[in-house]
């Protein structure tokens, strides 16, 4: 499944330019718009940044530190990986997640001022 | 309304830390979410973008290039204002509404790798 997921996800990878410096195009605002979905929610981006802090992280250690129940990690890890933002690795039972940085760096990108 | 929205918003510009590097407190992460939900609309990054690119745009220039109505276009400002992204400045009828760079620059260090 996570796999497959990853394969899914939108092209915010080869989107776009900095919102910042010329105004954008509907469809760039598409795709941006569903990175930033991604984060726009504080479950997610403690997620995010714990996966990140850490490398890879089995899904079997993100239900303590958050305090949420595996279906709500469930639910809030296949957000991200749908906006591209993770990718998983189904060993047994669980999921090992890491960050794909280029993904993350292209809605850095686009808050990126001209000066 | 729009100097006094202005003075309500959130406390992005002080907070956070990259998510990347270390793990975010639920306190940062509420904050920076409501920042990125601000971002997570494409109508919104279009006017994001629109007013960053002019430097200061009335409220009324943004109706014809968006091809959305004044309520449309207000609500989504408004949004904007209310996450601090942008300012408003009221002359006559319309709203004058520029960039709070400092703001957006906040989500975009939040989004800072660690190299």
């Amino acid at each position: 499944m996570a796999s497959r997921t990853s394969a899914e996800t939108a092209t915010t990878e080869s989107c776009c330019g900095s919102v910042l410096t010329a105004p954008l195009s509907p469809s760039d605002a598409e795709v941006l718009a569903r990175g930033f979905a991604a984060l726009a929610d504080p479950v997610r981006l403690r997620l995010l940044s714990m996966i990140a802090a850490t490398g890879e992280v089995c899904s079997c250690d993100l239900l303590q530190p958050l305090g949420k129940s595996q279906p709500t990690v469930s639910h809030h890890t296949k957000a991200l990986a749908e906006a591209g933002l993770i990718t998983g690795d189904k060993r047994g039972r669980w999921v090992y997640w890491r960050v794909i940085p280029e993904r993350v760096d292209a809605l850095r990108r686009a808050l990126q001022s001209g000066e």
